[in-house]
């Protein structure tokens, strides 16, 4: 049994598509095949929040799993298509840094990420026999260029094979500043309980406002009391600020991308 | 095969996370799974909705299917966590009612539900020699506890052996009240097509109105003219107030938990 | 292994219900199933747009697989429901135009669609010894007759003993009008990015203007400027409207129907 995840920004029915060519491939050679959608709503061309989810979602899959991510604003440039490879595990997207916190994740000292890029298209097909799209979209990679080398990949095609190593473009969660005055933080998403992630990987010890409100420091949400605004290390190992029983989001008129000032206090 | 649904009002992403950490497990034994996802958009924390989607989906799945469900305002307290055994099929989430009207509905009086203490979670993994988070999140027991039960479920482990029988919190939808003008009815969902599902069984004999509209009595939606408010029975088994080829939600401005007056006219 | 594509306008938890008819009856035979959602969250009741998605997706997919496929206003009047055969590929739903676009670009000229008519379940049932809700719902065909039709399809079922052959109700996306000064077309979808989707399939060799504001002809969005509006070949081979960077449906006002008239400049 092979595992492919999708991540996307692309909402629904392309994502359909991608599983489509990928089955077209495994069908002819009896490859099962248990596809995971990890998100699909991803903030429209929104690289980190992608690269987020990714991070906080890869390890808990298996070696071997393959993941397809695309959040791809260069889609139709001459960015680079990748094949990640890092602790057993498969990544394949665009080159703008959305598939590298995972896969630096996973990575170990004496066992770093490994990148290579996707060649032409064409030499791959030739060499494995599969049809590929001619011309390839200019706007959907997606499924006529990552899905295509998934497929490769879940038959057995060693990354290496893919096209020759390359550097992989980086993406830092760049931590929380530290200020005269708290931090300066940048929500990197936003969750479906309105709760704001954070880049801090921590919550300081002393206690913080956020608009001139008070967010109580709490081990789990049930710890503050109804509706009272609190910050919290999500399940992700992120900090998180949400509202008990409420909507941190619609409360503080924030979505991701937005910085936000912590004050000491 | 093995099927193991899920539940939640998490949106998207954290369902992922646990179809990783269930694959993880089976991966290892060779177990192939059937994920089907029900809903992932349950009005946050609303355990009554959550339920009613719940009760109206179990009775379609073969015996053997396990249900994890995992809409846990109380995630983080002492509340318990559950094994649900109904009608041959399995159901695993908090102890908060959510899982008992569909367990209630797949029981017999011969054979009614029994349900199970999820115990400590480091026992269980002593003895079937799986991984478990140290310590659990205090946000996410869907991944931290529930997941990893439902593998050890997948996986063959008897419901009794995850720990001692206990009775669970039920949950009534409180049939709809009748009263001296008509029916005090809640509506507990609102679908996408925003027909509002209502918490009774059937559909009165006589004229109903709603804000002193009049809803027409109809088997079918088609039966009602175009924009036309209508009450009917479900294909879920309870009533429901629709317009036809409209939005009865934003018609009649509504939304799950709304109390709703039906006046007989 | 049986793929079953599912794309309807239902949202949640109803298409989990299909998925577990289907499973239900498939348990019994060891009968493999991978399911691909094409999309649930079709504009309600809107099946040009359903069948646009169709028409986009069916290609992807290998010989064998079966559709079903419900957006469905008429459900609980006289339509007919169809099983239609094309290109090696089963499409199960209702006689409305909904299957057509798919159905006919995937037949050839020698071996054009065939529709059969789904005739009473009770007869089916009986046939091949699978539970048929008596009476079927007025609301839901989706579960009550597409969902069992599908079972018995993947189970071996050839297409003409489902009922007699038919003659579908066609659908026509009619290709937008050359007008004295330009052309009059409709929005038959917005997709998650905003991007306007029209009936034409070509991008005109000349500039046009929407509202006054002309359109950048671009091969790829990357080609315009950051917000700029422009018109590209999509990927699915339509034209589209895009902002680049941006929300065409929202700096339009478009919606999903509306008819735009694009002048030439």
């Amino acid at each position: 049994m092979k595992i492919i995840t999708l991540l996307t920004d692309f909402g629904s029915f392309y994502p359909a598509q991608m599983k489509g060519v990928i089955l077209s491939q495994l069908a002819k050679k009896a490859q099962d095949i248990t596809f995971v959608d990890i998100a699909h709503d991803i903030p429209p061309q929104d690289v980190r929040a992608g690269a987020f989810a990714l991070l906080s979602s890869a390890r808990y899959f298996p070696p071997g799993t393959i993941h397809i991510c695309v959040v791809d604003p260069g889609v139709g440039t001459k960015r680079l298509g990748l094949v990640v490879e890092s602790g057993g595990q498969l990544f394949v997207g665009p080159d703008n840094g959305l598939l590298m916190p995972a896969a630096k994740s996973l990575g170990t000292p004496g066992n770093p990420l490994q990148a290579y890029k996707i060649g032409p298209l064409e030499d791959l097909s030739l060499s494995h026999g599969f049809p590929v799209p001619s011309p390839a979209s200019n706007t959907f990679h997606g499924r006529d260029v990552f899905a295509p080398v998934a497929a490769l990949l879940a038959l057995g095609q060693s990354p290496a094979g893919i096209g020759p190593r390359v550097r992989p473009k980086d993406l830092n969660f760049t931590e929380a500043k530290k200020t005269d005055w708290g931090f300066e933080a940048t929500v990197i998403y936003v969750d479906r309980f309105g709760n704001l992630i954070l880049n801090m990987r921590t919550v300081p010890e002393f206690q913080l406002s956020l608009l001139g409100i008070k967010l109580r420091r709490v081990a789990t949400y049930a710890q503050a009391r109804r509706i009272e605004p609190l910050i919290t290390l999500g399940s992700h190992g992120f900090a998180e600020i949400a509202v008990n029983d409420g909507n941190a989001a619609e409360a503080f008129c924030l979505k991701a991308g937005d910085r936000v000032e912590l004050e000491e206090i």
